[in-house]
């Protein structure tokens, strides 16, 4: 059978977009200027040796971002940007990432670029080893490796649709020699489109062996970073390609394998001899620019036309021999990449029979293509469209340079506008946003599961752990949390345990609850439901309160839960108690919404502006939320003889809600250092007693800084199994304690 | 202030009612002809040197039920019920326990009444003693042991009600010492009302020093089980209390304190002289007899008249010196106890003031008494309603050791009738009542921490387990049971780590599960929400879907969840294996509700014939569910070519549902032990790749006696974290597993 008959295949169709996508992307550190750094690789990243996210390339200041395995553009895009994310806030402050693919100016001496300083002392000698033989400038080049791989089902579709071949690894390495070989004769046209490095900066050529003229590209041309014309290698078939390789190793003309630097690599194995138990896995494409116009260098659509790209090269014949077929491919990339980016390029009219083929492939297939394809048909009519052309045009306009400087000082700025969130996962919960980048920072792998569940799993070498919520672990049992979760069970253990709860009864009807109101009515008091986590359905009643209000008290909390407590009610401030792993890491004063007077502005308009702090927001998107002025806060304001244009005098604190949720606008404050260690004792002993590792228990405490004596001077309300972590993280006022991290060690003790 | 005018405080009023209640009740086990029991105390019932609930007394055939310190009278109720239920079901299926006070006839020789063979040498020798100090016949008389605390903060109340005792220990010895006084004062009324031993049977007395009539209470009369005259002790105070009990033992007029048998004991430390540091904590009133009438030997109402009578005895003054006062109640007891039964009391006429303040005292403190008072009142008035009379009267009717035999064979069918509940418990789940009696029958000490939460703890010494829904337990980690809530991230964990399980995306709108249409169209498939437990939700297309169908199922399943999965339709049989601590302790198939003809009764016959069997009920209260013939069932029957009232052939069998669920009348059938090994392992291997010590994993297995050779012999359908426990315990068809067991024995290593 063949190919395109395999590929129309009903059984076949359906799997065509099934694919995996892996990035690989280089970039240079430097200064807000745009000066090539001079600081080693980040402190905070970790080790080198085992990050498999951050890594160096050739020197010390070329950072090599690496995205995780990835089933979707989507969640390739997702990964590629955290990992950028986590790069540059890890990065002193003073540096952001070079956004082109040409480096910056270079150093005058050649010494003056540092080769990485890796662990491995191998590693550090074949550097020494490329430098020697290229020169250093020319590694300073970064660009993409664009790993694809073709679904497993797809694969699977297309074995069964044949009888030819008989074992599935053999087809996989016919299938993707044959890619290769299209790859390598086609692969002008990403040249053409993608091409990203028209010009270079001082220091880059050291002779006069350059272009001219600017190009497409320099990075892909002859003028590249590619190897000696005497290193050639068939692509005819795997034999072939593996012998000619070990060939070029033995005459020495190059130092290992890797040094043969195609603009595809065949991977499967960790040596191109291990592909032949392997097959061919997946193909490494490495001749992709940076597009400096994208804070990631490189765009959902050009990842689409890359795939279906990938597509075309499995669905069309090759129109000769192997050799002679990549050589043709050879000389029409060296001609595109050396044209001028606003010229049409030669190649004119095979690139619009690309197109048309493309555009024919996706018709019978059913893919959804007709958007994609037609935009970059206009790229391909209209030069000026290309990248080559866009950059050469705002080199026209400011500088090659000082347009690097003034994109990569925008990706730098957007990377610090929201430090609490994690580019590509920002719509799940911050807690585990900050998980994930305290988790890439250090070096573990990660997999988000389930996003809308917040599953996250996280490796470090054979070590797994799974995480839910930042803070649901395999440290914490099974039972501790349900214990938490009922407010009866809690208190009857603390209490059994000999801790302070409110005195107090649960009920589970409102007749039961009405019978003991003769023992709530003259004292202070608080009715709860049995089980929330938020904070709904409670009512305070300070001083006693009529049968009416008590009624009232009961029903609105035997709305949330069958079971209703009611407690005696402490006086007292409330703290919030970060416990993990037997040590308070954080305690956290709430304070209602409120605005704080200077004598002009009025409640509205301080409210507005205490809503500029970027760390507020909505929808617990951002650690603090806006302070609203509904009807309830005016109510608030009423009581108090307040109106929203009243104007309150210097220093006068106005509280715009009585209770102090976070998620009605109140303020978190960081008060850790300033807390009694008795009453941090207190809360660890009471996690403890709850069997729990982690957990956000909440204390009543008159004063925090009279070390505690007996038992009036605290009281437990409650102990929380999913505590929330941002707001310790990004508190209103106090010092940052950035739980994740302590999650983090407690789950991967091994990182020390 | 005076104690009437403590007790009128609004203050004390809402804690009045508040207190503490423990019984122990003695039985008799005796065969189902009303024999002695000749067998030793059941070996099911663990280790009666550690055993909470279930002891010997004297003899080694009279069982001493003890239940937990209860907040209320429901509690110490449910868990005496509870008690009754486990000792009968640990007894042989041969043996029941004697509901009366009075043993049945005792054996001719003294030696064939043996006496408790205990572990302890000293216990031992302590019954020896007493044997040869009483005779063993007077020991085998039974009743109930009351034990009585005022609730701790009607204690505290009244302590801040006065200043005359500055230490509450001190405050409380007072109170329980006037207790004391008033109980041995008063304690007649008790006698007359529940006295309820008016004869003896055979070999109780063998000499002539007997009552000649029938009395009110042979028990709590000079013929019961009283010491020796001389044994003299005053209760003016506890130091002359604690003295004179000195003094006796000195001169050898008791071997030890507890050989004074007081109808009252002061309770606090293990000894008498650690009440002067513990001040006395609790009574234990010794005086009331087994009410035969009841299952438990005691009912509702009178612990209830018994706690008011508590109150009155606080309440009214003492009227002459405390041992003349005592004196004068011992005389009294001793006339009202030999009274005829049928006779009114000599002291009526104290009867009705008691009843007249009683009354008196309950208006004045707003306790609900009325309907209580009124109706022992009218046995004061009429000694015929007094249990001693309707005793009396019966024997007149069969004879009293028939009586004894038909009430204790009522009871004994009581507690076979619903074997699957734990009477006292039954509205919990099913396995929890399970767990508990497993619990008590181990001699674990438990707790019911929340009825309605299912949440219980259990002790075994200084080890504590807290369990809800009787398989959340400490000993599985938070994060496997969310793991496996999570049908996805299941499904990602399993595959990764090697299992087969079906392929299938999980969607998270119908738009985007609409596109995938093609993928699934002519394959056999299967659409769930992914995360509900109850199979709601679920369409399955073995051959197939029209895009309208499909449309159909995808709405049904994102109704129960956001998200949904689409799923391959694996064919096989589905089990679910339960395993727990790494071993598969249950295998069970699953059958949709169906009736097998008999060539005569129609269908609905049929239904009716299988619902009778007592495992079938409703709402989940029995293991099984009862078979409805609703729409769902007659549509199937229609597709089958049945109505109701058609006539199966012999052995045909009719399906009435298409899905296996118990809930909706499914047959459970345990196929444990023919469930060939390797599938056990697969399922071991699978639980433990989750991380869990307990689920429930569902396999389908296309043929379960085949050995597991490759992936298609099997495939994972989801993994539960709250695995249903009764539908193995209580099966249809096949073996009961004690799933409960297995879990106190995970849970309760020590246990062995």
């Amino acid at each position: 059978m063949e190919i395109k008959e395999m590929m129309r295949q009903e059984k076949v169709k359906p799997w065509l977009l099934q694919a995996r996508f892996g990035i690989e992307k280089e970039s240079q550190r430097v200064d807000l200027q745009g000066q090539l750094a001079k600081t080693d690789h980040p402190d905070k990243l970790g080790n080198r040796s085992f990050h498999p996210y951050i890594q160096t390339d050739f020197a010390e200041t070329q950072l090599e971002l690496i995205t995780p395995v990835s089933e979707s553009v989507d969640e390739v895009l997702a990964s590629l940007t955290a990992v950028h994310d986590v790069a540059q806030r890890s990065m002193p402050e003073s540096e952001m990432m070079w956004p082109l693919s040409m480096p910056p100016a270079l150093p005058e001496k050649e010494e003056d670029i540092v080769i990485a300083k890796l662990e491995r002392h191998e590693d550090v000698l074949y550097r020494r080893f490329l430098a020697r033989e290229y020169g250093k400038r020319k590694q300073m080049v970064s660009g993409i490796h664009f790993n694809f791989e073709y679904g497993l089902d797809l694969v699977n579709e297309l074995f069964h649709s044949q009888t030819e071949v008989t074992c599935i690894e053999a087809f996989k390495t016919e299938l993707y020699m044959k890619i290769a070989r299209n790859f390598l004769r086609y692969r002008w046209l990403l040249t053409y489109l993608f091409g990203a490095t028209p010009l270079s900066e001082a220091g880059y050529f050291v002779d006069e062996d350059r272009p001219n003229e600017p190009v497409r590209s320099i990075r892909t041309s002859p003028f590249g970073y590619v190897n000696k014309p005497n290193v050639k290698v068939s692509y005819a078939s795997l034999d072939r390609y593996s012998e000619d390789l070990a060939e070029n190793v033995a005459q020495g003309r190059l130092s290992e394998e890797k040094e043969f630097y195609a603009p595809i690599r065949m991977r499967g194995g960790k040596k191109v001899a291990d592909l032949f138990h392997t097959g061919i896995r997946y193909v490494e494409l490495r001749n992709i620019d940076l597009n400096p116009f994208e804070r990631i260098g490189i765009n959902e659509e050009a990842i689409k036309f890359i795939h279906l790209f990938m597509l075309y090269l499995l669905w069309t014949d090759e129109k000769a021999p192997a050799d002679e077929w990549v050589e043709q491919g050879n000389q029409i990339n060296d001609a595109v990449s050396l044209e001028h980016p606003y010229e049409q390029t030669a190649y004119l009219e095979e690139g619009r029979q690309l197109f048309a083929e493309m555009k024919q492939m996706a018709a019978e297939l059913d893919l959804p293509a007709a958007e994609l394809l037609g935009n970059y048909q206009e790229w391909l009519e209209q030069p000026e469209l290309t990248l080559a052309a866009r950059l050469l045009k705002a080199d026209e306009a400011e500088g090659q340079a000082a347009l690097g400087r003034h994109l990569g000082k925008e990706y730098y700025d957007e990377a610090y506008a929201r430090p609490y969130q994690l580019a590509g996962f920002a719509e799940m919960e911050l807690s585990t946003q900050s998980l994930l980048f305290d988790a890439i920072q250090l070096g573990l792998e990660f997999e988000v599961m389930d996003r809308s569940d917040q599953f996250v799993l996280l490796k470090h070498g054979d070590h797994k752990e799974y995480v839910k919520n930042a803070n649901m672990t395999s440290k914490d049992t099974y039972i501790s949390p349900l214990l938490m979760e009922n407010k009866t069970v809690t208190k009857m253990v603390l209490d059994q345990a000999g801790f302070r709860v409110p005195a107090g009864e649960t009920f589970t009807s409102i007749e039961k609850a009405q019978k003991a109101y003769p023992r709530y009515a003259k004292q202070s008091f608080v009715i709860k439901p049995k089980s929330t986590n938020y904070g709904l359905g409670i009512t305070i009643f300070k001083e006693g309160a009529s049968l009416e209000d008590y009624m009232a008290g009961l029903e609105i909390a035997f709305k949330e839960d069958d079971s209703v407590l009611i407690e005696e009610f402490m006086e007292g401030t409330e703290y919030r108690f970060f416990v993990i792993d037997h040590q308070v890491k954080a305690v956290l004063l709430r304070i209602p919404a409120n605005v704080v007077g200077d004598g002009k502005k009025t409640i509205k308009q301080l409210v507005d502006a205490k809503n500029q702090d970027p760390l507020r927001g909505t929808h617990h998107r951002s650690p603090l939320e806006l302070i609203q002025l509904g009807d309830l806060e005016k109510l608030m304001l009423k009581e108090q003889g307040f109106t929203i244009d009243s104007v309150p005098a210097p220093q006068q604190q106005v509280f715009l809600r009585e209770n102090s949720n976070i998620s009605t606008g109140g303020d978190s404050i960081d008060i850790t250092d300033e807390m009694h260690e008795s009453y941090k004792e207190i809360a660890i002993d009471a996690v403890e007693a709850l069997g729990a590792e982690i957990s956000g228990i909440d204390l009543i405490i008159p004063d925090k800084d009279k070390p505690f004596k007996d038992e009036k001077d605290y009281g437990i309300i409650e102990a929380n199994f999913n505590p929330a972590m941002h707001m310790h993280i990004y508190p209103y006022a106090g010092k940052s304690r950035r739980l994740t991290l302590d999650v983090l060690r407690l789950l991967f003790p091994e990182l020390g």
